[in-house]
């Protein structure tokens, strides 16, 4: 059962625009996606997806930088950007009396980007790598991924690294984005207190003429690293540890079931890895489990942060876990528990304006039916402990996992990933 | 005008309800407030707020923590819980239907913890620290609030050191919870699609008879640190530098043009910190600042990352607004453009049922009058640019100002915080 609340138009032109109105909502979420992400760069030009999405904040021909920022403020509206290996998205949210001018104002930067300082952004963008390589936690999530899948972009960082985003020039970002930012790959997502008959309109009249232009072809080809673990040495006073397999693509009929494995495993206070390796080891603060689906492929995840006394058990605990989800099913009381949780999480997200944005536009991007309420919770129910334990052994099988490991000495963690190793614990 | 939707009830043990209700909502939130934070702690168990809060989910008489946590997730509920420096809150949001059951467990839980596994406990909340010690910008974070309110218990981790923590034993816990979960401390908070008659009832029979107690006495006394800056080596690669200075309590009258005046300098995108430091400069990614209120006393912080070819730059420019915007009066329309995005972020807040329970609890820990929201926007109206100004010159004089900086190396980036340093910029 398709959310026949969700209104989808195609203009003319072909950008798609989508509705989700919600009477008893005070805001509209506006999103403009972009379906242009990492995964879609050519190796040496990595980051320029991202960095485009810097430079539509840079200025339009009626606006700077400055211009813009003001523009969103004097409507109150709360404005952002994200890119990712999929996509990039321009939102706002905002009371809906200002639909028209929040419409205006996106429409001009993801039409008219005037690539103001493109060289003074680019070093921007070097202290924001900077950052990110001042976080343990997500250093470790990335050499995660560069595993996962290795050799395919899917594996690079979205933000790419300081010589690549260097060396994106003026010509370069320009032919970028008219390549990309084009009526098949740009569509528009409205969900609050708004008629999606004038909102189809208002999008027309903004961006119902963009060119045309063809699709990125996506189909994820990563190899085996020569190693499944890495190690990069850091002064931390933990660990940061990072470990995972393939999963299954956001389209996937298994996808309740693998959101059902990854919440039994390390979804929240009553799951396995926050009781057996915090609750009764003390060996964490933070460990946790969730599974992210891409378009084709998917990525389960499990980090865990502990010091030297630590890591080690804590390691063997998660490995051991991993073994045990494949070899007994879930029992009935467990599983149930994780359905309601998933249910009500579903939901309660739906209160959220920007939340439905985002689901909506999730949803096109990675080509996932967009599901009633109502239909999610049924597919919820009816998760069996055969589908987990299924998913568990064909996704999850220890020789298929991979560890990434950032901290203050060398360590032998992976062998703890060794089916041996598990025996032995 | 006091905001009337939200309705106080004393129960006749002293414990207080507040109930905002809405139609329009699909969940409620649910906080149980304790009037206990690191600030009301002997120095010598700094972190024993923090670690009570723990131990509310070792366990009750009739759940274990593993029952806790199932407990919560058989009803679908989002539960966690928060500590301050003045305040722990136990919160859940969940579908209305399960109010009655969330009630009941939270109640047995901050009534009656059996205070399991304290020693294991203990060790978790070691490895939390370790996990913020790998975080630089919270860590200058930190010493920030260390030299700002130096001396006093404000200006210590609300978590406590490694020491502190461990030195807790079963006894100290056992009485720091008689004396300080009781009626005149706790008060409960709900907002969402609920009954406030009802909501009083079911609360007033789980907790109506809480001990009687005595509240804390609180006054800041924060004395002058020996240098107003304050350096520690990391090898990162970036400076997190946290600046700062004393503010205005969160019930202050002055507390909307406080806003105001830390949005025109640091709030958002067309703010002064990020136009000149980010986008005119390129010499951060990160760059913002924020007013935050106490009961008796604020602080105003600013933060900024970047690498050592830019930090030096970056804290001239910071300097160079801070004098700036003492010496001129902020600009009408760009004072208007404040006014706007403060009215606006207060609004589309208040589509959140979870932040409505915040604002109500900060609200009654603050001593700070809840206000409609219509009152809310005319006070943001009715902010001067006098009044950014005369607060402007009263707390940020340079010579007020803080510093505290995590890098690789040692700085002299307090000479920019130097009046003399100013005019030379």
């Amino acid at each position: 059962m398709p959310d026949e609340n969700v209104v989808e138009r195609v203009l003319p032109g072909g950008v798609r625009v989508f509705s989700e109105p919600l009477e008893e909502a005070q805001s509209i979420a506006l999103g403009v996606w972009i379906r242009a992400g990492s995964r879609d760069e050519p190796e040496e030009v990595a980051g320029i997806t991202h960095l485009m999405e810097h430079m539509l904040f840079k200025g339009t021909p009626s606006m700077d930088a400055l211009g813009i920022a003001q523009a969103f403020e004097s409507i109150g509206a709360q404005e952002n950007a994200a890119t990712s290996e999929e996509y990039t998205v321009l939102y706002a949210r905002f009371l809906p009396e200002h639909l028209e001018r929040a419409l205006e104002i996106v429409s001009e930067m993801v039409r008219e980007p005037t690539f103001a300082d493109l060289e003074r952004e680019r070093e921007v963008i070097v202290e924001e790598i900077k950052m990110y390589e001042d976080r343990p936690d997500q250093m470790a999530d990335e050499y995660l991924s560069s595993l996962i899948f290795h050799g395919d972009p899917l594996g690079r960082p979205v933000i790419g690294s300081v010589e690549t985003v260097r060396g994106v020039d003026l010509d370069t970002i320009r032919t970028f984005h008219e390549r990309t930012y084009t009526a098949p790959n740009v569509f528009v997502v409205g969900a609050g207190r708004l008629d999606p008959d004038r909102f189809a309109a208002l999008v027309e009249e903004r961006l119902g003429d963009l060119p045309q232009g063809t699709p990125f072809e996506r189909e994820a080809r990563p190899g085996r690293p020569e190693s499944r673990f890495f190690y990069r040495h850091k002064e931390t006073e933990q660990y940061h540890v990072a470990l995972g397999a393939r999963g299954v693509p956001a389209s996937s009929e298994d996808r309740y079931a693998m959101a059902a494995l990854s919440n039994v495993l390390g979804g929240g206070m009553s799951s396995r890895l926050f009781q057996e390796v915090r609750e009764k080891r003390g060996l964490a603060y933070a460990v946790y489990a969730y599974h992210h689906g891409y378009s084709d492929t998917g990525a389960m995840r499990i980090y865990v942060g502990s010091t030297t006394k630590n890591v080690r058990e804590a390691v063997k605990v998660i490995a051991h876990e991993i073994g045990r989800i494949q070899e007994e099913p879930v029992p009935e009381d467990e599983l149930e528990r994780t359905r309601q949780q998933l249910k009500s999480s579903t939901l309660l997200a739906l209160e959220s304006t920007s939340a439905r944005m985002n689901r909506v536009g999730r949803s096109v991007v990675t080509g996932t039916e967009l599901l009633s309420p109502e239909e999610m919770a049924s597919r919820i129910e009816a998760v069996t402990a055969d589908d987990v334990q299924r998913l568990a052994r064909e996704y999850l099988d220890l020789e298929k996992i991979y560890l990434a490991a950032v901290g203050p000495e060398e360590t032998d963690l992976g062998e703890y990933l060794q089916p041996e190793g598990v025996r032995r614990g």
